[in-house]
């Protein structure tokens, strides 16, 4: 019975203090549980096919619902089909879409998608939404945290809620007119998160696999990191939604649910590490530091 | 006389609100004057010498003298010589060395140089070391801002300051002891800042130009990032002090210096986005986030 006083004093130490015997993130993934994952929804996930390899993004329903639609739309009328990877800019974004986009004769036709739409910068709050948050606060927005496996931020003044450029992130590219984007041209952020993107341009997925096939793309050399020549241009092969890909042929993936005791745990283990190399403990951890573990099924170490 | 009040009002607001009509980057650099810029020093530049071209290093002598020395002694026995690239990890960092750095009878050797050093992973506040304080918060750090062209944070509680991981910085690769590393074996960051090793590694400088020769090569398949066959990893043919190559073949490069009313409003550009394309004003910044234009001698338009 005296017992019980050491540990509560211990626990409440604990709170404040780094944890020395606390777990690594290895031992964070070694102890998680099967409901600590959950699988890729084939209807929310797309494959961005290269002759190298297969980009897997996992789409953001909840908060770009009609971007998501329309992206989706797009794949099945095979609107991305060889088209081209258009500019690589160093520590900022690959981009994909029409080559002709600007010639009106030659332009890509879209079909039963819409070729714009207004934007989906930010969203209300929603208590369905789950959110952890960030202890540790941020340059930009007054909360931080992760939704369904997203980085968002949050600003209670005004009841919204957005998603993040972190690393990863996929955008609909668009024009000068917020109302110009629609999805035709989709971006991934390759460099250090461009914050000042939020909110100016909609967000609508992350790239959960294969990244490495864009990020490591030849940077081009005009201006914003357009390719110059049109055989710099790696072509993009297809973008199917999952479901629509047999099942044998699917990218089978797990993404840690954000919204556990254990991504607490991954969290804590980030903010402050405990492998023998590190010497001093950050104490605190930026959003878009935080890694959101993917693995194949049921296997004990992540792909990322 | 009565026209004085209504200024002094507007540019009150003006401090708390974003201005409107103030000028973008590319204002900024248009009106920027010669003395706004410092040339490269040759005797802290390193060049490092691929097949595909050059990579281009500041040193920081302010922040790791003791490790700029050794680099620079390696430097000149040739030490880098027929080494190479054996890691590329996605979104974090590519390394160099020796592949044979973990054979005895194999390694090279190091001659006049030191194989290691103590490290210098932060140093003390002097009066002499410029400061140029972000006004927007730092999620690790107290203060963060720039010294001498390096983002760098301090503490005042404990009158230290260091040299911060952001995009394109070089450290020295390390072991677990903090005294394990010395400059034979580099690193650079290409990808989100990683806030986490700062205090755990000594930086030593930054990539001015050139760094798209190595944060585009392709990810090592291997544990971190490491190259798994030798034929994947790229030569190192040389790294070179500027100031011992002629004259003729140097790259000549002009920094912004990071003390100046300049790159005060060069910061104040980045933190509200005045271009017509952006909707939204951030009304902040992130250290990492802060370009430092470098620029050929006198040229009107920055390299990057």
């Amino acid at each position: 019975m005296f017992a019980v006083l050491p540990l509560l004093v211990e626990a409440a130490i604990a709170a404040d203090t780094p944890q020395r015997n606390a777990p690594t993130m290895a031992d964070v993934l070694a102890a998680s549980k099967p409901a600590d994952w959950r699988p890729l929804d084939p209807e929310n996930t797309i494959y961005l096919e290269l002759t190298p390899g297969r980009v897997v993004i996992e789409l953001a329903p909840s908060f770009a619902p009609q971007h998501v639609r329309n992206v989706k739309a797009l794949a099945r009328e095979h609107y991305f089909d060889g088209l081209a990877i258009l500019r690589c800019q160093d520590n900022y974004v690959v981009q994909w879409g029409d080559p002709n986009a600007e010639k009106p004769e030659l332009k890509r036709q879209v079909q039963q998608a819409k070729p714009t739409l207004p934007p989906e910068f930010e969203r209300a709050f929603e208590p369905k939404l789950p959110f952890t948050r960030l202890p540790d606060g941020d340059v930009y927005a007054p909360e931080v945290g992760f939704s369904g496996g997203f980085p968002v931020a949050r600003d209670p003044k005004t009841g919204r809620m957005w998603l993040v450029h972190c690393y990863g992130m996929v955008g609909a590219g668009r024009d000068a007119a917020a109302d110009s984007g629609g999805g035709t041209e989709l971006y991934v952020v390759i460099g250090h998160g461009p914050r000042h993107l939020d909110r100016n341009v909609t967000l609508l997925g992350r790239v959960v696999q294969g990244i490495e096939l864009l990020s490591a793309l030849p940077r081009g050399t005009g201006p914003l990191g357009f390719y110059e020549k049109p055989e710099q241009r790696m072509p993009v092969k297809s973008i199917r939604i999952a479901a629509d890909v047999l099942a044998a042929e699917r990218s089978l993936l797990e993404v840690m649910r954000t919204d556990t005791p254990t991504f607490q745990d991954l969290i804590e283990s980030r903010r402050n590490r405990r492998e023998d190399w590190f010497h001093a403990q950050a104490g605190h951890i930026e959003l878009c530091n935080v890694p959101i573990p993917v693995r194949r099924p049921g296997a004990t170490q992540p792909t990322r």
